[in-house]
């Protein structure tokens, strides 16, 4: 459900670029810190794609979203070997070449020993033409901006590192507050008073998640909203709402 | 990179439909969970999408790829709250109506003694006309399959039992092997001899993770195949490999 307030935050997508994920080898972790970091500066993460280490694919995804979203944020396959395809991907999405970013050479001869600073490592200073970098504080190799579109690393401690060296310069919106409450009333109990509630509150957004874990059965209430009086308006009515269905439900 | 092999395989694309993922609220593992189920029978999944819970979002995704691959799965969204639109909209997506399926009724009929069984509940077993259910073991109201597309509950548990119920009705493909290889030498090291390894080894998949945590720093390397002779043959040469460039970097 989309509401007004929300329209008017920063739009994101994500691209999630990885074989590992897909197979099963490995989950996922950045999409949760890049959904909670968008999140804490008002910027509305509204997609993710995971999609496989093979160009067309990329290509593809970023052509889908790129226009559509304020940034997109990609994040794996900027390494030295023959998998790390994401930088080709890009320029040719942009129609760019890539080319020796001196900058970006620069700061891995900075890193390595001369002798360490081999031609797969000087592969990670070949980057799109007219690109930004974004800082690498870990191991040098850097992530890059090409128009609204952010390269970043995909091992998840660089992939963090990088987007607190990006967040400051991002656009940001109008903070999303959430109140949540857990109820053992499931779901099927509350649904229609909490429709109500919706259209009450346009501006506020209901969500409604059942939680089953060992012992414990019941529904998690979140609302979120830009507007913190209507928040609590309608977080306020909810309470009484789920007093009332408990006393029936006795 | 996009081997022979793997194009014999049924393809697969999965379609999570949730705001809590995308505002960061909640981790997701279903994407996980499903990679490996998948995998385990065969089955390639190629394309992940997080979406919204705004209907024409997911009307978009499905239409995107369900003409593209042998399956797309759905995560989410078929509960009985007015954020839970992923029955209407893939019923749109088909051009299919929404319909009262007497099998699902009797399913809930049956868990819920009928007091309980409140407007939003029987919602449950409103579903498209012409879908067949999937049984749902944990909370009685059913997933459902329109042709190629499965859609499933969102809570992990029940998630993965509807998995279970319908895993051995899907087309499986030839299982993919994997062989991996932890290594302390770094990519920027390993790259190039990959690189011709994967050249000569086209029908085996060679990725390559850098991995960087506390106190330990390295490569792992993992080969998939599902054809295992190459698969040992490549390993062999991988070991070797690393052995060389071991005693180089020593």
């Amino acid at each position: 459900m989309e509401t007004q307030s929300q329209t008017q935050s920063p739009k994101a997508a994500f691209i999630v670029i990885g074989n590992e994920i897909l197979s099963g080898r490995t989950q996922d972790v950045n999409v949760y810190f890049l959904a909670n970091g968008l999140t804490k500066i008002g910027i509305r993460l509204v997609e993710v794609r995971i999609v496989p280490d093979i160009k067309e694919e990329i290509i593809h995804a970023l052509n889908d979203v790129r226009e559509k979203y304020d940034y997109v944020f990609t994040s794996g396959g900027i390494g030295p070997t023959h998998d790390d395809i994401t930088t080709d991907s890009i320029a040719s999405a942009f129609n760019k070449k890539v080319i020796l970013n001196k900058a970006a050479e620069k700061m891995l001869q900075d890193y390595y020993v001369t002798s360490k600073l081999t031609p797969a490592r000087l592969k990670m200073a070949q980057l799109p033409e007219n690109c930004k970098l974004i800082y690498n504080p870990i191991t040098a190799a850097p992530g890059f901006i090409m128009e609204n579109v952010y390269a970043l690393a995909g091992v998840p401690s660089i992939f963090q590192a990088m987007f607190h060296e990006i967040k400051d310069s991002l656009h940001k919106g109008a903070l999303i507050i959430s109140k949540s409450i857990k109820t053992s009333l499931s779901e099927g109990i509350i649904a229609e008073d909490l429709e109500d509630l919706q259209i009450k509150y346009p501006l506020v957004e209901i969500g409604s998640y059942p939680f089953l874990q060992a012992g414990s059965k019941g529904t998690e209430l979140v609302l979120r909203s830009t507007d913190n009086h209507l928040l609590m308006q309608a977080y306020k009515e909810l309470e009484v709402i789920i007093d009332n269905l408990k006393n029936e439900n006795l």
